[in-house]
């Protein structure tokens, strides 16, 4: 009686626990049941010794943000490598990686000259800065860059500002946000085509009332002038297209230091669990460490990282025995540029390693919904029968779809393209108010909603490792 | 152009408007891509135009918190009634309802006399007071209400404190809640029966760090010696718990000042939308609107108030009219006493009218997750099978499972059991951890998760008016 005080076991879990023991004793249950039994053990294992929360707070707080290149990165990457050790996984170690290192430097300022009127903004990640002593210039305010053809040598010497609204209609704020992120990453180039001084763009949020600028990366066209880009907050962005409509000649004002460094080596942090029949066969589970440099990267993607860690601490402490190899990959650099994952798909293609299935963790801490799957149709639905129904009702996870892998995933899947992948999709709804911010610290995480996330994944990663081998026949 | 630019249209949407437009001129357009259409135009208008996050805003941070039968709750009826007015419904009034009150008075006090460390507590709704200078006694520390038949005797003169941890593993936070909220109702009758001074209880949270007492119901028995109630916080309750172990003798003083008053008259706030083809058949949707005297009753219930108008306002604004009458009732007293829909149903039986089906919102503003069902299997399969489609993918609501009413159609639905009831089902995971405390305030709602709710009750009720025959013939 004690014991199960201690662990705080109800009647119910009690009795689902002694079935279990008795199956180990030679009695025969079936195995959706098992696999029942397993959820139960896993949830239970997650919302009490659940670690991921704990872990968050340490790199949120301690360590903080953390953009490739930079000390902060380096440091996430000795403590995690330490985290993965203390695991008692079989072999830990780190995967050497180039990266291209951004430094934003001193904060950047803006404001609208005729006013004064203070603009919040961020400079895009990989822009150029502007002349030490800032630049002022009018504006042109546009939706689509394809709008910009039509304003044709007006363009010269100006700021392009593009003023899109988010489409707040969609649930699915993760399309929405890449209807507008494609003219983040090509405008820069295109304005400066056309002689554009800096390009301003307003920021990828989900919420029309929001203050905070949103980074995110954004690049240049090879023989182009390089010019500087920046985030405007959505606010800012009303205030400014307001004065413009009032004095279309009204002047911006930018300043921002930012500079792209020497090249700096750094690394993924790998930890593996051998299987112990198929260790050849790798199931690669992770997401990326680095995060933008702002806020504390907690949900982008502090939790991803430390949420698949605790996965696998919840299925050891269970005392589970792995079949195939379970490969736990932290990604360095997934902000600006990949090359973490990059590398990783580099290496294993070369070593022609069989990596059997991928499941990855990038998209915010928010109570877990399901997982986008890249699969055959036949195996989707497959899922959707048999895994589907242990997660439904009773831990409310209820998404099983076809769709992409996430980025790290997709990019190192390119070699490996019979692979299949699982993308772990928590709530949408609040991730674009955050995404890239300051906003985005520790506070906006809820235990109960990334240990069910935990919880989650820990149990679709220990289907994938029992029954794959089904699965792959379907 | 200006226009589809003001109304913030993507050219998808766009498309989609232009097919309805033609479905109007008479091209002809199957039922399902009729209800999809539908479904884009009332999650447009709610996540853009929608109003129940700034109504909430009002009811929260202008009336606050509102217990049945006071001013504050009579403050929300007038303001409410006003706002229904606001909507142009065809009949707006007020349905007369008897409620007990209950004043909880100056705030509570509680310490461990030995140590003199502060207990953080609350009465629970209902409660006596202590003697006016507060009460001092020994502590009788036991799990289940059942343990205490062993103490016998010693009980006599004690303070039974009851403190049986929350089960964490749960995620459906509402079955935890259930499984300790028995001992809450029945612990003063028993614990007084055996002659103890006052009645103390691990509050109902979700969260086991948490330092907010949680108030809520409990009850007398007849013929029994009333003795006072109390909830205290989980951090609390361990510390007074470890201070126990230390010293089994150890001293708690308690003072609180509630009382009971005079019945007060109030109301149920009652809008009629008269059905175009069957004004006969009502369709009941809404929640309670008062709260607990805690926080300001946001999530529980300015959220189902405020949401299940706005899903009327949303649908009134695309233009539609409904076949069947919709009547939006704002029930009083659902907190302590259920007098509001006990009124209700009695009025609605005396006058026998036909509530063909009930909606009910009064389980938070979090993100939504679905609908439990009352009906038969068969209805809910054919649901499922023909309603969940329009809402899983596209619009992350999926859960269409059997289930329970909500609390107030659950006690109208005494006099109505062939009624169809729908209860709103948000995202669980954080609702306990503010229930019923100081915690529920508006700042812990976000606005695309209400107006999604939103959304999504409103694609319910449309989905209940066009198709509740077709449903009942299942």
């Amino acid at each position: 009686m004690r014991i199960f005080r201690a662990l705080n076991l109800t009647l119910n879990m009690r009795k689902l626990f002694s079935i279990l023991f008795i199956s180990f004793g030679g009695m025969q249950i079936n195995c959706a049941q098992q696999d029942s039994i397993m959820f139960d053990r896993i949830y239970h294992e997650s919302f009490y010794n659940g670690q991921a929360y704990d872990n968050l707070r340490y790199l949120t707080k301690e360590i903080g943000h953390r953009i490739a290149g930079s000390k902060k990165a380096d440091q996430a990457v000795v403590w995690s490598k330490g985290l993965m050790e203390g695991l008692g996984l079989d072999k830990v170690y780190l995967q050497n990686v180039e990266v291209p290192y951004w430094d934003r430097g001193p904060k950047e300022k803006a404001h609208i000259v005729e006013t004064g009127e203070p603009l919040n903004v961020l400079a895009l990640g990989g822009s150029v800065a502007t002349p030490i002593n800032g630049l002022e210039a009018e504006v042109i305010e546009i939706e689509l860059l394809s709008d910009l053809r039509k304003y044709g040598e007006q363009v010269r010497g100006k700021i392009v500002f593009i003023n899109k609204p988010w489409d707040e209609s969609m649930v699915e704020t993760g399309v929405a946000y890449g209807l507008n992120a494609g003219q983040r990453s090509r405008g820069p180039g295109e304005a400066a085509k056309l002689g554009a001084v800096a390009f301003l763009f307003r920021s990828l949020s989900s919420s029309a009332i929001d203050d905070y600028p949103h980074t995110g990366g954004t690049r240049y066209i090879d023989g182009v002038d390089r010019i500087p880009a920046i985030a405007i907050s959505a606010v800012s962005a009303n205030r400014l297209s307001e004065r413009l409509k009032e004095n279309p000649k009204a002047k911006v004002y930018l300043e921002q230091h930012a500079a792209w460094k020497d090249n700096v080596p750094t690394h993924n942090v790998i930890g593996e669990w051998i299987g112990s029949e198929f260790p050849e066969k790798i199931i690669t589970i992770g997401g990326h460490i680095d995060s933008w440099d702002v806020g504390e990267g907690a949900h982008d993607n502090g939790t991803g990282t430390m949420g698949t860690l605790d996965a696998l601490r919840t299925l050891k402490a269970l005392g589970y025995k792995p079949r195939h190899t379970i490969r736990l990959v932290f990604y360095m650099n997934e902000e600006n540029g990949v090359h973490g994952s990059m590398a990783y798909g580099r290496y294993a293609k070369d070593k022609n390693e069989q990596l059997i299935a991928g499941i990855e963790s990038d998209a915010g801490g928010f109570a877990p919904r399901g997982f986008d799957i890249k699969a055959s149709a036949s195996q989707v639905e497959w899922m959707q029968k048999h895994w589907k129904p242990l997660f439904e009702q009773k831990f409310w996870v209820s998404r099983f779809l076809s769709g992409s892998p996430g980025v790290d995933s997709g990019v190192w899947g390119e070699h490996f393209p019979n692979t299949t992948m699982f993308n772990f999709r928590p709530d949408p709804h609040r991730y674009f108010d955050l995404h890239h911010t300051d906003k985005d610290v520790f506070e906006a995480v809820d235990r109960r909603e990334l240990q069910s996330g935990v919880a989650a994944i820990a149990s679709l990663l220990y289907l994938v490792d029992q029954q794959i081998d089904e699965l792959h026949k379907k």
